[in-house]
C-alpha cells in the first residue's frame, strides 16, 4: 500500500511517499517540497501548490493521502493558507477517488516517537530510523510529510481493522489511539458548527 | 464585463453573476447557492463545492471572479471551511486565467449601502434596487454573492483606472476607498507572516 503524506502550507507544502508492506514493514519512496512564490497573487500561489500536488499524486499513485489536520487555533498568520493548501490536497485526492485520512500533529508525533510533544529533531531521527535511511531526509522540513504517511501506516485503527486485537497494541499505540479518539470528538464538535 | 461574485462557504457557497456596462450600469444575470452535504467527508464536500463553482464559471464565463476575503479572526468554527471554499474559487478561476479580486465584507457593505456596518436586510434591499429586480434575490443569503460582484463593479480603484478622477467619487465611494486602503495594509501584514 502506497501512502502519500502532505504537510500543508502555502509557501512550502511537504510531500512524503512510503510503501507499507506486510508486518508493518515501511519503505521510503520519495520526499519533496512543493512551493509557491510569495511574490505572486494568492490565486496563482494556490494554483502552483495544486499543480505540484497533482503531479506528485499522479506520479506515485497512492492508495491513501494522509494530510495534517489543521485547527483554527493554529498560528493566525498562516492558518488560512495552511487550511487552503490542505483543502487543495483533499480536492486533488477526491478528484481521483483516492481516500483521504486526516491526522493531527499530536497523532503523528505519538505514532512515531511515542511522545505527542516530541521535538522536530526527534521526529526527524525517528523517521530516518523507521525508514532505514542512511541520512536524514532532505529537505529537513519534509520529514513531517513522511511522518504523516508513517502515522497513517501505523495507526492502531488500521491495525485493528487488519484483524489485530487491542491488547496487541504497544503502550505508544494505545496512547495514540486515545489521542485519536479525543481528536475525533473535537472534530465532531467543530464539524457541527460548519 | 461579466463579474461573478462568490460568498464562500463549505455548506453553502453563494454565487452571483452581474454584467457591468457603461456608466456603471449593472444588470442581474444569475444567483444561486452551491451546496455540499455535511454528511459526507470533508474531501468529498470540497470536491462538490469545487465542481459546482467550476460549472458556474464555465457557464457564465466571467471576466473577473470577486471573492470575499476571509480573515483568521472570523468565526472559529467555520473559518477553515470558509477559507478552503474561497481557495477553491481562486483555484477554479486561476486554472482558467480569470483574474481574481478579494473584497472584505466591509468593502462590500460600504460600496452598496454607504455603511460598512449595514445589516443583512439593508444589503438585500440595496442589491434588489441596484439591479432593478422586482423581488429580492433568492435564496436570500446569495444576495451576499451579488453584493461582492456589485462591490467589484463599483470599486473606486476601477473607476479611477477607467479614467475618472478622485474628486468624482461620491462620499460613500471615498469612504470605501479608505476602507480598502486599510484592508490592503492589513493584508500586507498578514501576507508577510505566510
Amino acid at each position: 500500500m502506497i501512502i502519500l503524506g502532505v504537510d500543508p502550507g502555502l509557501t512550502r507544502c511537504g510531500v512524503g511517499v512510503i510503501e507499507a508492506g506486510a508486518h508493518r514493514r515501511l519503505s521510503f519512496i520519495h520526499v519533496d517540497v512543493v512551493r509557491s512564490s510569495p511574490d505572486v497573487s494568492q490565486d496563482l500561489r494556490l494554483l502552483a501548490i495544486y499543480n505540484g500536488l497533482v503531479e506528485k499524486i499522479e506520479t506515485y499513485a497512492p492508495d491513501t493521502v494522509s494530510i495534517e489536520r489543521v485547527f483554527a487555533q493554529s498560528n493566525r498568520n498562516t492558518v488560512l493558507g495552511t487550511a487552503q493548501a490542505a483543502g487543495l490536497a483533499m480536492l486533488a485526492a477526491a478528484q481521483r477517488n483516492i481516500p483521504v485520512a486526516l491526522h493531527t500533529p499530536t497523532e503523528a508525533k505519538l505514532a512515531i516517537t511515542g511522545n505527542g510533544h516530541a521535538q522536530k529533531i526527534q521526529i526527524e531521527r525517528m523517521v530516518t530510523r523507521i525508514l532505514n535511511l542512511n541520512t536524514m531526509p532532505t529537505p529537513a522540513d519534509a520529514a513531517d510529510a513522511l511522518a504523516l504517511a508513517i502515522c497513517h501506516a501505523l495507526r492502531p485503527a488500521g491495525a485493528l481493522q487488519g484483524g489485530e486485537r487491542e491488547e496487541h497494541l504497544t503502550p505508544a499505540q494505545r496512547q495514540w489511539a486515545e489521542a485519536s479518539k479525543k481528536a475525533t470528538k473535537r472534530r465532531f464538535n467543530a464539524d457541527r458548527g460548519m
